[in-house]
């Protein structure tokens, strides 16, 4: 029974620092990619028993200290009503993106279908596997983020589309973001009542947002979620992506915990978080390529940049590339438990590059 | 005559803010789009002539205030010997990455050819042409920029090679750096000598860094080029996309003028620069798909935020796309003379999405 994970995410001392990794159960582990070989994404999203392997491959291997459900934040825009494809190469892709807000009409909410119950399935049945070795994270993607993929149609390098409509159509965006709003909360309330013990919003494109536009059009929707989840007692972890300039407001939230990206000094959050929340996060997903002394300095950096703080789980600051090298998160694993657990002074920094 | 660009620069009074936008020279313009069907990207950046017109296309339309040289910021790896194709919808790709240092032996100095003649040619013409209506701006790429790009062999999502260098190679890196800074350093005095009145060294790529990355592989570089430029008087004006978290840092190295990009608020760039340097910037591109009243609206927050600081020069926060409606620039340029020109007081803020 590891309970280090939600012990971070209350405040609580750990005997070691607790790590995750996002998209820790996915193509760097050649056992996921076996599976892909048989399967679609979405056959595998959908079908509990994969969901719940693919989820569980990784703690099998190291000594992840959570557990994240494997699924895609497009379910909810999909149970609502948009035909989701995905495409080798491409991810996942709306073919038919929303261009005319009077397509929105459509949409339903997520309580009208069963299209994601194999998600809640495959939760029960990794909660029950689990046998509370680990927590079990489950997750969805924020307002802003869901609607911009909405509008796009997939990921997007400008998204002109979904930005454009922030300036011509105000008023409907808000109307899609609140009643997205609804279906995030409602749908991370059925994951926490399926057995989920902490979830993660992902506001992946907040950083496609200005710091006015976030402040309008993804904050008080990230709040209001927040505050659903926190009423339950169940923690949150709020990852807003590129919106390093709204830290302190991402504080108030009302989010257990703030995930952040390695584009931002993790030094820099703690002194701007006053420990508000627990922080997870940050170490570059690129630092896996590295030399293993290297490698090592720089887990050592993300660490003694979160002294001082309460409640820290390590991760990475983005989700970790296919290619990775295995041995890499081996290494990553052991020693974020290995140095948190030496002691509480200042641990020696190596300098990248050098041998130690 | 008209130099408010450059007495902006200088932190000197103007009688309206000046403004250009980056790409100003480019798709959006049929007369662009004409010249560009009969010829390839790369004719047009190395026949004098072609950019020489180029160049002063939008000029014939707008009341832009400064006219920027059609060039491309990858013509000094080309230089330096690295072959470079474009590839249609995909852009400038180098066909063979740097992936193994020992290549990077080959690599010349851009004193060592003629190739880049062109440019300074180009540079000539155009002054001439413009008789001293509006100064000219010539350009180059930092070096973590073109570093990047010549290991990515183009823009990339992760930067996944050119960052796993940093932490694999990061002495060769180094030696890399500064063999290109002391290219681009040669290349704006070299532009500077063929008639560019002011430059902008364009760190593209500045945000693919994590601020401790930034700070040892890109800023020093950027502040020797800097340091050079100052001693020839000429301005210099520094855009580092993504960086924001190093403002206060790049405001002392000793560039007349910072770029702002879209995705950070004017007004706390006004409070961190502290008037140290004049500031350019900070439009999203894609307020220029927005109705005339919120554009304007938005427009307006921008110079309002830029109110108390010695020199703005208005731009976009980053380049013009390539469908934006020519109408919505024209637009912008009038307003920003407008706007500025009534008053020093408070100008009234409308909100978007409301009519005015």
């Amino acid at each position: 029974m590891n309970n280090s994970f939600i012990k971070a995410l209350r405040k609580e001392p750990v005997p070691a620092t607790p790590i995750w990794v996002m998209r820790q159960a996915g193509r760097y582990l050649p056992e996921y990619r076996a599976l892909r070989g048989k399967h679609t994404f979405l056959e595998m999203v959908y079908t509990p028993e994969i969901a719940a392997e693919v989820t569980l491959q990784p703690l099998k291997r190291m000594d992840f200290d959570a557990a994240i459900i494997f699924s895609d934040i497009l379910v909810i825009p999909q149970a609502m009503g948009m035909k989701l494809d995905f495409h080798e190469g491409r991810g996942p892709v709306f073919d038919q993106p929303v261009r005319d807000f009077a397509q929105l009409k459509n949409l339903t909410n997520i309580e009208e279908t069963d299209m994601l119950d194999p998600v809640l399935s495959a939760i029960s049945l990794v909660k029950n596997e689990l046998a509370g070795k680990v927590p079990l994270i489950g997750f969805a993607g924020a307002p802003w983020t869901l609607a911009a993929y909405m509008i796009e149609g997939s990921g997007s390098k400008n998204f002109r589309w979904a930005k454009a409509a922030l300036y011509e159509h105000p008023e409907a965006m808000h109307a899609l973001l609140d009643k997205l709003t609804a279906n995030v909360t409602r749908f991370l309330l059925n994951q926490i009542q399926a057995g989920a013990q902490a979830v993660q919003l992902f506001d992946s494109w907040a950083g496609q947002l200005s710091p006015d536009q976030f402040n309008e059009f993804s904050l008080p929707y990230l709040k209001a979620i927040a505050q659903a989840v926190k009423a339950t007692g169940t923690p949150l972890i709020l990852f807003a992506r590129g919106a390093a300039h709204s830290l302190d407001q991402l504080a108030d939230t009302g989010a257990a915990a703030l995930g952040i990206d390695w584009q931002t000094d993790m030094a820099e959050a703690v002194k701007v978080n006053k420990n508000r929340c627990a922080l997870q996060g940050n170490l570059d997903p690129i630092a896996l390529y590295a030399p293993r002394e290297t490698l090592k300095a720089e887990i050592r950096k993300v660490l003694n940049k979160a002294q001082g703080l309460d409640g820290h789980v390590f991760n990475l600051g983005h989700g970790i590339l296919p290619d990775t090298p295995i041995e890499s998160v081996q290494v990553l694993v052991d020693c974020v438990h290995e140095f948190s657990t030496r002691g509480e002074i200042e641990l020696p920094v190596v300098e990248a590059g050098s041998p130690s």
